[in-house]
């Protein structure tokens, strides 16, 4: 099943995705333990407090999380129920609506965060050298950049009606 | 929010689980639109493919999948219904039971590995250098290694049913 991708770069591409994936799981069970919250719920308060009157439009949280729209109202809907969020018209677009960081969602991420940061560095940050970070920030900050290009790309052109 | 992660290793650790949970993405999207595959499936057949006789208990499936038996019966349910695994009883244990890989499975996976792997490629992997390719290796083989030694220790320790 190599027909594409050999030896080393394999190698390293396997034991990226799967160390990754054992990762994710070992952190959300312990963010699910010590504080209720699930990965999904840990980034949208993230999001939330970093964005300006910590309020972002569902279009732009969906983008941010990668998830579809679907998917997002899912999450902000469950969310919603714990009060963690609440969810508000735009100001300068009826049509359009906001999920706005409640208090209680502010508490939650300051009671979740020291210690799912603890888990972060215990598991993973804590084990790597400066250099093999430095390292880790140029791979990955650069593969962002690229896959968020990519994706504003393919969403910014309109699908053609019909050929001319 | 930065209690206890700072500077540098806190931009490293966001630039990797934001451009990873981008990637996975983009990479089950490509792999569902070419193969109609979910990236377990696809982890599935690989896990299969490569063990002895083409198969696993399910317990050992579980572990390597970091599933709970729950999510991993649910799994191997739904790969069942579309004849990619069969599942048997094992030889040497009436109570435990096997995943199968079937020929359909093989060949799903045969027909799916040369695109997913591409989509790796183009994604990812092409865009390192050798440098990088080394470093990604040292730091996620290392990691997987640990985590298999927490979980497998945490698993081994019975949990006494008092203390003495």
């Amino acid at each position: 099943m190599t027909e594409s991708l050999h030896g080393t770069r394999l190698a390293a591409w396997r034991a990226y995705i799967e160390a990754s994936q054992r990762l994710f799981t070992q952190l959300e069970e312990d963010l699910r333990a010590d504080s209720g919250l699930s990965f999904a719920d840990y980034h949208v308060l993230v999001l939330l407090s970093e964005a300006p009157g910590q309020r972002l439009r569902m279009g732009e949280l969906a983008g941010r999380l990668v998830f579809s729209p679907s998917r997002l109202t899912y999450q902000v809907s469950s969310m919603q129920r714990r009060g963690l969020v609440a969810r508000e018209s735009c100001p300068e677009d009826r049509r359009g609506s906001e999920a706005v960081l409640t208090a209680a969602g502010l508490l939650a991420l300051r009671d979740a965060a020291p210690h799912h940061l603890r888990s972060v560095r215990a598991h993973l940050m804590d084990d790597l050298d400066d250099a093999e970070v430095a390292c880790l920030n140029r791979i990955f900050e650069r593969l962002g950049r690229r896959l968020r290009a990519e994706r504003d790309a393919s969403s910014a052109t309109p699908t053609p009606l019909r050929s001319s």
